[in-house]
């Protein structure tokens, strides 16, 4: 699968000169997000279809500070899949010089639109074993 | 009215050492917000109603940065109002010296949650009372 | 010259569903480093040498909101330059059918470290050719 | 101490309608900022002095949402200080009803302008006792 992959922008540094650390979280999300439109999940799609994926959790860890107009590559894969909860866990990689800049995993649960837990397997079979499968990658 | 105030968040910095230019923005919201509440108009409840007040346009006028810890007061005003568009005036100021920082202006309409424009003159009288008082302060 | 493009981010989003209007400033800043790389002007190497281009004004017009992961492109136009100062428009539009969401324009001087305004013509005469060059296109 | 305290911004919503979970991270930040200010710790100051302090890791678990105008607080422990590393623990809790709405850690380093990693015992006394003291309660 094609890694994920942008440039650093202006708004996104902060006084130290560097990434602002909140910001690795979202691209996170950006990456967890490309990385379910390419096995065939959508996000929008599956938030049409009233299946919502929150955040249970986030972490991050920062090992080389990225820098405003630098390139970064995201690497996810998903760790574990229930049907009810995902886990998934990440690197980000400064292009350039193939550096590891920063790693984490985020947590997430499957709701309808009122917000209440869902398992999937049941309610939705093709996205349960699509998920499934790239569990397995 | 008292006046919206605050300080500057480390994250709202950039690498130039100063606010970046897109928060004032978000700063002009915060004040719009807080002085919709004052005026008996808060937004979450409008928002219940079925009422949303989207952006028409958004004009800031940037002339002494702000740093990161200061803190800056932003001076509201109701321009104009019809029912059917209104229009903001600010101005922030940093409160240590009471210095000019950055002036804007923002409009907006009056859309139903299928985002359609309406005129509130008739839908919500009440509203349009509170706004139409607050507009000739 | 290639327009900037990108999707739309979940995390630009607000509760309205729909891109939350700061961002549209965001997407012209990105935007316009993307345009001033292209003309060899790239915002990086020029803070490196000492040149830096804060914002003076910035204005968006919202026509057409965006939502989430729907693809735009934002046109860039550098539209006046006098070595001192330096205006650019901007039209945002959602690729998929063409639509004109957004347009502006933003406002910039150069200063240097200090913060201090300069005119570039004699201080970075290359740099002042690349940019008068642009704004004839 | 006095907790830190302040509203959800309109802009800190996401298509979920709750606030989106990267902020939870800039409100960790806001409070651990205030919190060092109360302990005679300015960050501002500190920069000022040379004294850097980035995140090594930022961990956030959410438990029930936050939306839009709900007022929050954060409360935040230094649990650990060696001169060289610190770390910080927040709970985030709803103010209307005392709901703990999110939880979570960071870890952070100090570092000179240079981004050099320093150890604050004998370079900075009083900012290592003023931390050293606070971190016992």
């Amino acid at each position: 699968m094609t890694p994920y992959r942008r440039k650093v922008n202006y708004y996104e540094t902060d006084q130290m000169r560097i990434v602002h650390h909140s910001n690795y979280i979202r691209y996170f999300e950006e990456a967890r997000i490309d990385f379910m439109d390419k096995i065939g999940c959508n996000v929008m799609y599956m938030e049409e279809l009233g299946l919502i994926i929150p955040n249970i959790d986030a972490y991050a860890k920062y090992l080389v500070s990225l820098k405003f107009d630098e390139e970064f590559e995201v690497r996810v894969r998903a760790k574990s899949f229930t049907g009810v909860r995902m886990e998934f866990e990440y690197q980000i990689y400064r292009t350039s010089d193939n550096t590891l800049c920063a790693e984490g995993h985020t947590g997430h649960c499957f709701v309808n639109t009122d917000h209440k837990p869902i398992s999937i397997k049941k309610s939705h079979p093709d996205i349960y074993k699509k998920i499934s499968d790239a569990t397995k990658l």
